[in-house]
């Protein structure tokens, strides 16, 4: 098994977006800079998409043009279409030259209805106009990464077919895509499925080409993070704090917090590069931000033990 | 692999025993009713702990006379010593014939620092004391069940030698206890961890012979579960809704929710006995009668995908 695992950051991107509360641009990059320096090596960092859709990230701009530097750095923005890679290359134009590393990212969802209610576009259609994205972004010299939502599990269609997920991720795979994250957007998803997805898709792609993004709402990220570093996956996403979560339904957590991630992975001997003490600091500037306490349970652990002094119970 | 799982409830001792508010002993009876109505074979009705240590369970004797019964159904009272065993001897006797199952169970911790804080004496002396209560227990009918404490970790002395949770829980099966359950009581294991025990141990022990008993204090007991369930252990602890925790870490979670288990243990097909639906009906009784929102995150899910009419997110 892989000794090395990266940590996939996408809150600053997935969980933002979800958070009611406007964070201001100089906050966002604050949070940026402490996750750099913390030694997350991979961060979603903002979208191009419609501020009218998301106005939490209508700074998009602003962001790419002041994203803080760090060695073996790269972020990555979320481009919905060709019009959303067209105002991100226009922000690293403007940005000149020297700073770090930007990928582009592409979304879509392998459930028909879940495309259709998210960007209004069939599955098939998607990805045929990722055609003008993914091929011009990296003429550009812009690596892309791409999202398969719903691929454990659909809120419109229940559970979604493994086939069904590996088609669209060797789609995205055959457009040019680096690496494709499959998503349990609704936080259905379960070990078995996990490996059985894993199987069928490691027949086609090498490991490092698939992600994890696994979310905790029902408990179970952690241990579908274990099928999949079993399964030899190397790549799992997760969000600071668990920020981000459902808008639609209060109470319910979403994406897996980063903190609880890598505190299992350290606990089981893997490298992450990433340094404990300064992501638990990059989970308390995120509940500062956001002025809520997060759902990461490795971050509420840690804040108490130090409190108390020791980690009694 | 095993394709039936038994789910084995604490929630209404383990969990009760660390909630402030007193819940009267009608209450107590309702919830076990709920747990047994919803499926759960094995479960753990309360403790005869000195009233001084533990007021929230000093109506066990009344708990014990009134136990609902059930086909298949045990319960399991906590006795810390052999005068607890004369106190649960005793309430058997006054209820008279016909009732429940009801089995004895000990407890010690693996590490010294921990025993001494918790019980007042050495693991040796704890373990010497015990044959006057596991041997009169197993003479008069009752079947014993041995909890080993920090076997993970140590909030004292920190990591836990495996070697010594092996020869503690040797120990206890040598005394003549059914099964040994193995508690992470600070929530500090990870999945290597649980792999590493169960190599030690199960080339002592029958895998019916043990249990794991994992907390959830940093999101990581559904994936020491998995670690469990790949090494061939068919027991696993849980409390209805996450009831407990840690009460001198507020915020902090425990106990892994029956809710996100059973939820889990489904979904990889595992047979368990349990109705979800009920289960859920039996969480939402639990937090009623501690009047709070308990950390399950399976039931949380659950609630809010029925609010919304869809698990949408």
């Amino acid at each position: 098994m892989a000794t090395r695992i990266t940590v996939y950051e996408v809150g600053p991107r997935d969980g933002l977006q979800n958070e009611a509360r406007q964070v201001p641009t100089p906050g966002k990059l604050e949070l940026l800079a402490a996750l750099a320096g913390a030694g997350l090596s991979r961060i979603e960092a903002t979208s191009f998409v419609s501020p009218r859709w998301i106005p939490q990230l209508a700074d998009a701009g602003e962001v790419v043009a002041a994203l803080p530097g760090g060695a073996g750095l790269a972020y990555a923005v979320l481009v919905p279409n060709d019009k959303g890679l067209a105002r991100l290359l226009d922000a690293l134009a403007r940005r000149g030259a020297g700073g770090p590393r930007v990928d582009a990212a592409v979304f879509l969802s392998a459930s028909e209805s879940h495309n259709r209610k998210n960007v209004n576009k069939g599955v098939a259609e998607t990805l045929a106009a990722f055609e003008a994205v993914v091929g011009p972004a990296r003429e550009r010299g812009l690596r892309v990464r791409g999202y398969v939502s719903t691929a454990f599990g659909c809120p419109y269609e229940g559970k979604v077919d493994p086939a069904r997920v590996v088609a669209v991720a060797g789609a995205l795979l055959a457009l040019g895509c680096e690496q494709v994250s499959l998503g349990d957007t609704i936080g259905v998803g379960t070990p078995n499925q996990v490996r059985r997805l894993l199987e069928l898709l490691l027949g086609k792609a090498r490991p490092e080409q698939i992600a994890l993004h696994m979310h905790d709402t029902r408990g179970t990220a952690l241990a579908n993070v274990l099928a999949g570093l079993e399964g030899g996956i190397t790549t799992f996403d997760s969000s600071i704090g668990g920020l981000g979560g459902c808008p639609y339904a209060p109470g319910a957590s979403g994406n897996l917090a980063t903190e609880d991630l890598v505190y299992m992975l350290h606990g089981m001997g893997y490298e992450t590069g990433v340094d404990w003490g300064r992501l638990v600091a990059a989970g308390e500037r995120a509940e500062a931000l956001v002025g809520r306490t997060l759902p990461s349970k490795a971050l509420r652990a840690e804040l108490a033990s130090r409190a108390l002094g020791a980690p009694t119970c």
